[in-house]
């Protein structure tokens, strides 16, 4: 069982803030500082150009993936990391359409985060050879399935709402139709177990700064399914892809398997940074970490509907159709969260009306989630929401 | 006139080592581990997702694209940062392919880094429409201009010779006969001023972490000519490059100029060791590092020509047809370098027989130059290259 004290004492926190906001940017684990400063003074610094070899820089991409892969239920070696998740989106879906040259529609859901939505768009504008973007709402997605499908790309948690798709369900569907699946697991990699090698999904990626705490910009992954990388011919034909970067041959012949997904030269120092946050893997289990997510995410539901009878479940009441979030609705959301934060309880906003609250067990406990539901309590038997001082600003996702 | 040792004084080398491979990986600024640990400590650690908005994190892709601005001859606002130079030269290419509908030649040469060269070949393969793409010799490139060629894609200064493109000359010549133009100041920009602006070159990519010392894996950046952007579509349309950011629209709309290149959420921490590299320009002038460069390249290709007859000149002789590099040849290259690196000069070696020295005015002087040219020459009158100490191991651009 994995000791939550433990993985909690690994985070440095601010004194005084309940931070429920984790599915948007995770906190700063306590080696991160040290990590990134060596990697500054000692292997820059001091190491320079030589720690692209001596300091393993160059493994980095490939490393850092082996140490993901656990988390999505995949063998290392199926893994890389580098760019942004939507460079890695823009790299499936081309070589999604690639695999599937006959059909012409990828499909997605009208609750993806927008992000995929548009570099599709962007990439059906840039080939303009007929594609289009399917949206059905969220619940409709299986009934559009169909052979002129070559992609079914999805985010398995809502940005929003927190409502999860049936991964193994889906995938098999679009599998016995030969559709390309792409699953973005944004929202849940570090949050819940993803069982990727067992759905046979084609594509994974995810980004790491949410709830694998790599911080602000920190590098992006990509899964491909085992005997498909060697298919495909990447898009991006980025030097670090190549079989032989150091040949600076010029002409293009991909790395094996998942490393032809590789583009540029690695972000050393987010790398560094995420590397230090996936330490605190090594003493927790997803399977803990999704158990007792639930657990919280009750209380905090059950809270909630005792003391603020102003707020409406905006997440599916079932755990198992919930990522690692709780949302509700309220008219004045963006003043609500406002004021909350102002008293300490950082969640956040997205319009036009719903509180988002990330439920992250290796910092987070009950006394975090009560202490929400009293404030919450509090903001909205008050009616802060009318204090001038919550007025509008911009919101992040 | 720029005061060469205030530059130097703010960064940090490693003592002993002269260090003439800035071309490759640029060296530490001495405030960058106070502005990373601030960015990671402070705005991360105790500012948490608030900083995006607080901490100016969501403005530093455009702040530092203005940063640079300066440094290439375009005006603020007209440049931005982020991802990898692979990746923008993706994106160039895309738009310059899409304003050129009817052409179907890229036109480079064979010099050209093969990252560009790759992601030309990728771009081509997925658009599958018969584009091609031309790498005659640099030489030659001029010759190829004509009404077929839809984009003239080349990098300013070869990464293994120095050699040194005529970038108003070509870009005229190109833009009087309708061909986008794309022009790679990866080894150009903080070494020598570029002039993009007169020479209304279409686009202009390049990296950070040669000339620019943001350190490994830092940011990229692009440029395009003042009213064309608004007319790209972009091919990578990432969330970041919307118009309304935060308004998560599920359909995409271009931010205005260049702004709508941004893709996905910054790189912070490789930012921020960005910013505080750049200050060195708040004191250096790019025209005196240019002309103090010249001063001490002629001193060392005079210094080993004079001192060390097995060595031939690679790079051009003549100043203005070469970036700020010089190269030799040598038929034992590799470990002659590999000889020299163990005596505390660092250049690098690319196959099959160069030699290569970044020449860096901000923290090189004449003592550097002058220790280079004498240790090449113990190494060569000692034929140091038959030690095995100096076998194979592989190198980094």
């Amino acid at each position: 069982m994995t000791d939550f004290a433990a993985t909690r004492a690994m985070f440095d926190l601010p004194v005084g803030v309940a931070y429920l906001d984790g599915n948007s940017l995770g906190p700063m684990a306590r080696k991160v500082p040290d990590r990134v400063q060596r990697a500054i003074r000692e292997e820059w610094g001091d190491g320079l150009i030589a720690s692209w070899n001596d300091a393993g820089w160059m493994a980095l991409p490939d490393r850092l993936g082996d140490r993901i892969a656990p988390l999505i239920g995949v063998a290392p070696g199926s893994v890389t990391t580098g760019d942004t998740l939507s460079i890695k989106v823009y790299q499936a879906l081309a070589a999604g359409l690639a695999l599937n040259p006959d059909r012409r529609t990828i499909l997605s859901d009208s609750g993806n985060f927008p992000t995929d939505l548009y570099m599709a768009e962007g990439l059906i504008r840039t080939l303009d050879r007929g594609h289009r973007l399917k949206t059905p709402p969220p619940e409709e997605v299986a009934d559009h399935l169909s052979e002129d499908v070559a992609i079914l790309m999805l985010t398995e948690v809502d940005y929003r709402t927190g409502r999860r798709h049936d991964m193994a369900d889906l995938v098999a569907r679009a599998r016995a139709l030969g559709i390309v699946t792409i699953w973005d697991v944004a929202h849940s990699a570090g949050a819940l177990p993803v069982d990727a090698a067992r759905t046979s999904v084609d594509f994974v990626v995810g980004c790491t700064y949410k709830f694998l705490n790599s911080g602000p910009g920190g590098p992006a992954f990509i899964h491909v399914r085992e005997g498909l990388a060697d298919r495909i011919e990447p898009a991006l034909a980025g030097w670090l892809g190549h079989a032989a970067p150091f040949d600076f041959d010029t002409a293009y012949r991909p790395a094996d398997a998942v490393r032809r997904l590789r583009v540029g030269t690695p972000p050393v120092l987010q790398m560094a940074a995420l590397d230090a946050a996936m330490d605190v893997w090594d003493i927790a289990s997803i399977h803990d970490v999704r158990a007792r997510a639930l657990e919280l995410s009750e209380r905090l539901i059950a809270g909630v509907e005792a003391a603020c009878p102003g707020l409406a479940l905006a997440s599916p009441r079932e755990g198992a159709r919930r990522g690692s979030q709780v949302s509700f609705r309220h008219p004045r959301g963006y003043a609500v969260m406002q004021a909350l934060i102002a008293r300490g309880v950082v969640g956040d906003f997205r319009a036009p009306d719903i509180l988002r609250f990330g439920i992250t067990p290796l910092y987070l406990g009950e006394a975090e989630i009560d202490r929400c539901v009293a404030t919450l309590a509090e903001v909205l038997d008050r009616r802060l929401w009318d204090d001038p001082a919550y007025a509008a600003r911009a919101a992040v996702t």
